[in-house]
């Protein structure tokens, strides 16, 4: 098969206080190397795309704030839209979606978020594939990941009936999505085995998308067409017009009840690093042990240093120490969910600029 | 009564462990300003004691390697004993004895640590001032400190019968040196009421010093007095030959044991920071709450930050947070006894850059 007629869109948004002092205002999580590849989120969300369909058939989409560090993270990017305020992802990808089908009408549009980390591409181009074959039938196609464990950091997507595609033997109809459920919910979904993780991956022909847009939420549907018509760099007085909406609300949810939404199984590995739990997670440093500039003695955790300096830390365990050169934080692991809370509290000691 | 006929010795040594990344091999605890008062340790005892006796009579016995950063703090300084290598309390004061005695026949001398704090410089005057009077008579006088708890970090001093003297009205007799008690003895201590803290404060005649020395430790007394008739810069083969011992064991404890020894009160605040419990107490940062360059979120504790940096502490009570530009240490108050640990680990980890 080919991918011609695809295109990816990237939404790189989202603040990412939860990982606070390393993403701040002006550098938000997916301008972060959090993997310490030597390739920043986006970046390494850009390679894995790129591979499959070229520089061309690229769309960023991030806000003004953001625009010059994307431009400078992505030297080959081509197809940037900046949006004036964050309104969410629907605005977002609707107004991306309008402008491929502008100019490549037909297209097949997917949407992969631009802080995920993914590191067998291979198996991701194939999920892909699949999906865009779903999406040549006029369902929106997303890709559900198979738990590693009853995480409630993520929503879920309830399988249906095996749609019996010939070239998409995985795909099946999608019978709901579930919001973040609590830790017993999400033990009864893994043991169940019809669930799997909501990586916020759509797959569809933007005319399939818009078409959805233009029943379930026209107003949205007809500015989005009328920003388009305009190029890339939005109007900020009409685009503040548009209905703020996260594509789930606006799409996923009343469209799978209706019957309109396909999954394929994503069997890849896939991180979202959402929190310093999930950062510990990844950097896998809960050894207890030493390296150079940091010392644990009795103690084990999480530690992020800067260059130059040391950090020692005697007697806690699970700790988690960043230092970002100009900021320490210095808390446990099990306080990951109150990590948002800094910037507002610095904020408020009169200190935005350490937000 | 006048103070012509004293002479301050200020031991100025001891490596500070505990208190490491403040404290360090080249920038040991009296050499640092604890309290924030913008003088050193060091700094402030020389003020205390040059209210007393002025610049002439103070000599400060210091290791070769803090002679230059001693020099430096104290310009005013015309006496420095530069002890080659570290052999305790015992060579370091005898020798400084044996100079003064040398060139000022009869002096009474008295020691006192360079890293303690005292604020009331008029109770301590009037507390040596008492001492002086005592160590004219021929007794070894120290002061014994009011204990303000049932602390275990001290040694404590037991009070003997009241020694009469009508300029000193507050001197008794010492009967016994002990060590620092557990926590149930301590406490019986200061119930009983007739035990003092031993802040290591002697006042006595330089000969009647000398005159002990030479009955209990012969040998000692023998290569002070060699030492001392070639200057204030001791031979370091000669020098390493001295029995290496502190006051308490070589003085006082023998001589209290026979009678000899006299205590006054010391009725001014007293403190010897010890540890980062003590620094945290004197710094009194337990608030929870925050200040400028600092963020106490759910949490309280001590913390020292560097010029231009932040630190913000999430859910941890009692936490230690010493950011020295350098090295961080995170550790939490119960820990403070481990704190020592730590520059001979790092000093194991390839790092001795940082001890």
């Amino acid at each position: 098969m080919t991918f011609d007629d695809f295109h990816a869109i990237i939404p790189a948004g989202g603040s990412g206080t939860r990982l606070w002092p390393l993403s701040r205002r002006d550098r938000p999580k997916f301008l972060l190397d959090l993997s310490g590849s030597g390739r920043t989120l986006l970046q390494q969300t850009w390679d894995r795309l790129e591979r499959l369909v070229g520089p061309d058939r690229i769309h960023v989409v991030t806000g003004a704030a953001h625009a010059d560090a994307v431009r400078e993270q992505l030297p080959a990017l081509r197809h940037i839209v900046v949006e004036p305020t964050p309104r969410d992802s629907m605005p977002a990808i609707g107004l991306a979606a309008a402008l491929i089908e502008t100019r490549h009408r037909g297209a097949v549009i997917g949407s992969f978020a631009a802080d995920h980390l993914i590191t067998d591409d291979a198996a991701f181009g194939r999920a892909v594939a699949e999906a865009v074959t779903v999406a040549r039938t006029g369902l929106v196609c997303t890709i559900g990941i198979t738990p590693s464990g009853p995480s409630t950091a993520f929503g879920y997507i309830e399988a249906g009936r095996p749609l019996g595609l010939p070239d998409a033997p995985g795909a099946v109809a999608v019978t709901r999505f579930v919001e973040k459920p609590d830790a017993a919910t999400a033990a009864g979904y893994v043991a169940h085995g019809g669930f799997r993780w909501n990586a916020g991956m759509f797959v569809a022909t933007a005319s399939t998308l818009l078409d959805h847009l233009a029943r379930l939420r026209p107003a949205l549907h007809q500015g989005l067409l009328a920003l388009a018509a305009n190029g890339p760099s939005p109007d900020p007085a009409r685009w503040d017009e548009l209905e703020k909406i996260a594509i789930d609300h606006a799409i996923a949810e009343p469209v799978a009840a209706a019957g309109g939404i396909a999954m394929v199984p994503g069997e890849f590995d896939w991180f979202d690093v959402g929190d310093i739990a999930a950062l510990a997670q990844l950097r896998d440093e809960r050894d207890g042990g030493s390296r150079d500039g940091v010392l644990l003695h009795d103690a084990d955790g999480l530690v992020i240093d800067s260059p130059g300096r040391s950090v020692t830390v005697l007697g806690i365990h699970d700790v988690v120490v960043i230092d970002t050169g100009d900021a320490i934080l210095v808390t446990t692991l099990d306080h990951a969910q109150q990590v948002k809370e800094l910037p507002a509290a610095w904020a408020a000691h009169g200190r935005p600029d350490l937000t």
